[in-house]
């Protein structure tokens, strides 16, 4: 049997994993290791008694009561905190899946590689941040990464059983958020909840103003290049507003191999889940008929900055991804909060990208994981200076 | 060094063939066996001079001649005639391309067969009249049979690596030909010219006209269900009228995997050639925000009888195919011709697989090509007589 274990297991892609688990059998079918979750203690403990989990960790220790009084009885064993979360990502697992949001998602998945099982990957910023060190020590331990985004999912699954040798480009699809059709003028004024008017996905509101701005597309621009291991330049964006192609990737005979389905991360967690299997999902099925048309575009540059950025970004490595990540996270916080405008948020990462250019020197195979974490701090710091001085200039 | 030989040479397929052979080094890099060719002597003795064949054969024995002197010097041996084309065919190659049109193609590829390398099958014949014959002897013989229409070719494509049992359904895409925006009470008196004005491929006058009535993907989906052994209702068709995806593969998993690419055949050829690997071809690259949008739309089987007689023919096998093919050759041959209706050929072909069905009752792990054969020629008879019969009426 299986041994599974989840880190996020109750956010949104942690949910719909639980759900095709339990689908598929639950407890009977797979010996779960261990769930990990943030403050919605109540689900955690609820999911691990149905998965007969061994453990479960909460983030914050002050926590830990709470859940062991809801895990009384059922077996399961608690534990909160930063040390416990990875304490529970040393217990072997044969498939683990890192859902955990943001740059406190990057530890535990690394150590889990040390299993040299299936990392499933839904953390974006692993592979921008510290994208490789993470595929060096996935190489090191033979352990395999599994994309899990609806866009690394559609590539990995155009190149099945092909040669990336013969890959001549890799063509992301983007929907290009809420403002796409808005003229390029009106983009500084726009407002939070205008930005969270997303056409097609019903996602958390900070990958949807990610999704506007495309700083979303840029950092799965980034972890293209560093999951598969093209050049920069053989990475295009396309916005697709149907965003029903989930992404192409064109071969040196002329054929593109393009990846559709309905806009459900059921079907890429799914994937990753029973690979090298294609099991039977209970997604929807596509009808083109009914659909009637895809439409295609260029993104434009001025609107989409961070498409630019993300060039950048490549060109350089190293520990450029860890500082424009952190970056777009305090200018995406201000945003949030009114502070900057929507195009301030790009103005904010190249700031921080040109001020921090002599600390990113570190070669990618000699970064560690503290450097990442020094320069995801440092640029926290220097992201958000950025945005005061630029309040005391207004 | 790979030995090559090709089946109708002096053809479209066969000539671009050639073109890709002379891309990649002719003579030097490949060992051209045999090439055959129907009327076009200069043409076929000119490719088998610049591919130093061993062989060349042309359809009419009375031409043999004339082959001779041209092929004087060269070293290249003559010969003309079905049975020179049979010897041709049982000249040992690794890879042979099967491109003769029509039922005259079907016997050579058969024979190609015994040398267990690779068929690669332009012959839409083959698969419609045997294909349980054709993929048995395959089998047997340990051959591989690549297919070469761009729709197989690309579903084929979207097949690497994928377990076929995965699959849930194929998405044969079709132009809809020439006359799909015709009110339907106005396709019964559509001219020969009309149907002749297709959209998007550059075709010879016979198959245009079979993509305008779908008597082609009527082919198509018969090939389909032989060549993937897929049940016949896991096989749809939807009209997309630019022809830019070329098929499409639905799997269990909810995934479609799509194969798009410019309308050059070259593309599917130079795939059969260089399989498993995919070497660079000099097609052109799409560029889908310059193409803007990709539109679908369900086929309407009244305006569109092929596709229901298919699923006739799908049901039956064995023979069906045989007669289906035979019968709308004839019924082209009578709307060419001026004879009948645009409309009449669905009546033509529907009316003769009634009339000949007790004849049909070979089972397919029985029928041989000489039953084939029989029931081609019986079609053939029974639909000049029903077109005799309807121009009487008149």
């Amino acid at each position: 049997m299986r041994s599974i274990s989840i880190f996020g297991a109750t956010g949104s892609i942690g949910e719909q994993t639980v759900d095709l688990l339990l689908r598929a059998g639950g407890a009977g079918t797979h010996r779960v290791v261990a769930l990990t979750g943030g403050r919605n203690l109540a689900r955690l403990a609820e999911m691990a008694r149905l998965l007969r989990a061994e453990i479960a960790v909460c983030a914050d220790p002050r926590d830990l009561r709470e859940l062991r009084e809801r895990l009384a009885g059922s077996g399961v064993e608690a534990a909160a905190g930063p040390e416990a979360l990875l304490e529970a990502a040393d217990r072997p697992a044969d498939w683990v899946m890192s859902a955990i949001v943001g740059a406190a998602g990057l530890a535990p998945g690394f150590r889990a590689l040390r299993h040299g099982g299936t990392l499933a990957l839904a953390n974006k910023e692993s592979l921008v941040t510290a994208g490789p060190l993470l595929m060096a020590e996935a190489a090191r331990q033979r352990a395999r990464i599994l994309p899990v985004d609806s866009e690394h999912s559609a590539i990995f699954q155009a190149l099945v059983g092909e040669d990336i040798a013969a890959v001549e480009r890799i063509i992301l699809t983007a929907s290009g958020g809420a403002l796409r059709d808005w003229p390029i003028e009106r983009l500084a004024a726009a407002t939070v909840a205008e930005a969270l008017a997303h056409p097609n996905w019903t996602m958390g509101h900070r990958i949807t103003i990610d999704s506007a701005s495309m700083f979303n597309k840029a950092l799965e621009v980034i972890e293209t290049r560093e999951f598969f291991g093209v050049a920069p330049e053989q990475i295009e964006v396309i916005i697709h507003p149907e965003s029903l192609i989930h992404s192409m990737v064109g071969y040196r005979d002329g054929a593109i191999m393009a990846h559709m389905g309905a806009p459900d991360m059921r079907h890429s967690i799914g994937y990753a889940l029973n690979w090298p299997e294609r099991a039977p999902l209970p997604v929807a099925r596509l009808d083109l008929a009914r659909i009637g048309q895809l439409t295609f575009r260029a993104p434009d540059l001025q609107r989409y900055p961070a498409l630019r950025l993300a060039r950048e970004v490549m060109a350089r490595r190293g520990l450029a991804g860890a500082a424009f990540n952190a970056a777009k996270e305090v200018a995406l916080d201000h945003f949030l909060a009114g502070g900057i405008g929507f195009m301030d948020m790009g103005c904010v990462v190249e700031a921080v990208l040109e001020v921090l250019d002599p600390e990113l020197g570190r070669e990618n195979d000699r970064m560690t994981l503290e450097d990442v974490q020094a320069v995801d701090h440092l640029a926290r710091q220097r992201a958000g200076e950025i945005v005061r001085r630029q309040a005391g200039e207004r």
